[in-house]
């Protein structure tokens, strides 16, 4: 049930550490909170430290994780949040999960960028600890990323600036939701 | 971090079945929402039948249970919602969490009701079917309520009218909360 006269929903984001995901988010956020609508941003920053901070990082546990993640985000929206997920859900079938749970309200964002350049970034030197050893199944080195079948919207960030990938989000959120009805 | 100019914040209701709880959630976020305000009901029927579906009702799981309310109840809060949680939450050491958890974003609602009372309302039939032993370790018949200590508020939900009660709670959200900033 929309609280405000506006519903809301999720755009979720989806792509190796180091495509970009947290960055759009927060730009996106941003956005939308200096023109009065609520956002939020759900990351693993968030629920690992909270929500799921008794789950390991066990494939296992990773789905859990994001179970968890899309309960979560099925309420904020429920509440009339705008949600903007930001996990490597590297499986299609978490990402098939996530759909069914919240049909037209969830939005597949495909952030697609060659693992070569992710490594590069590597802004938390997450690529660095795995291929050191230190972290076991990290996604790209010693775990699959699956590529999505059909996502909603798929962008290259490697071939685009931050500002004109905010603004694809933002006409794309104009065009599939009621954004600012009121 | 506040998200629309006032802040969000958590009145947890506590109090055994058919003591009011979800009447008046419900009567609280209605008068919120129509005045502009993102309230939202968080209750056992919203995680039981999503988040914490893997969960039984052993004592363990009822621990984890409020746990995950806890969690989800905080990230609405950040998200700048108004949370009118409604759990029987009958232990104090639960209490004490969520509190420890959501420090003075966190008012503890005690709804006080003579046992007996509540278990002539019955309104989900739950006293009578945890009487005929359907329902194991049911708070007030085959498992303790803990009175609050130190509540924020208790309304004696017995001696009061639902208008009188929600006026009761009205009152205590602009004393303790901003909650009409703009």
């Amino acid at each position: 049930m929309p609280r405000q006269g506006h519903e809301g929903f999720v755009l979720w984001f989806t792509g190796l550490s180091g495509v970009g995901k947290s960055t759009l988010a927060e730009g996106l956020s941003s956005r939308l909170n200096s023109r009065g609508r609520i956002a939020y941003v759900l990351d693993g920053d968030v629920l690992r430290t909270g929500l799921s901070q008794d789950l390991d990082f066990s494939i296992s546990s990773r789905h859990e994780n994001i179970r968890r993640a899309g309960h979560v985000a099925k309420i904020l929206v429920d509440a009339g949040v705008i949600v903007l997920a930001a996990f490597i859900t590297p499986f299609e079938n978490d990402r098939t999960m996530l759909r069914a749970l919240m049909g037209n309200q969830f939005s597949e964002i495909f952030l697609d960028c060659p693992l070569e350049i992710c490594r590069k970034r590597d802004p938390k030197l997450l690529y660095h600890r795995a291929e050191s050893g230190l972290i076991p199944e990290f996604t790209g080195i010693s775990s699959p990323y699956e590529n999505p079948a059909n996502p909603d919207l798929r962008i290259p960030t490697h071939l685009l600036s931050v500002e004109e990938s905010l603004q694809i989000l933002w006409d794309f959120m104009h065009e599939h939701y009621d954004i600012f009805s009121d």
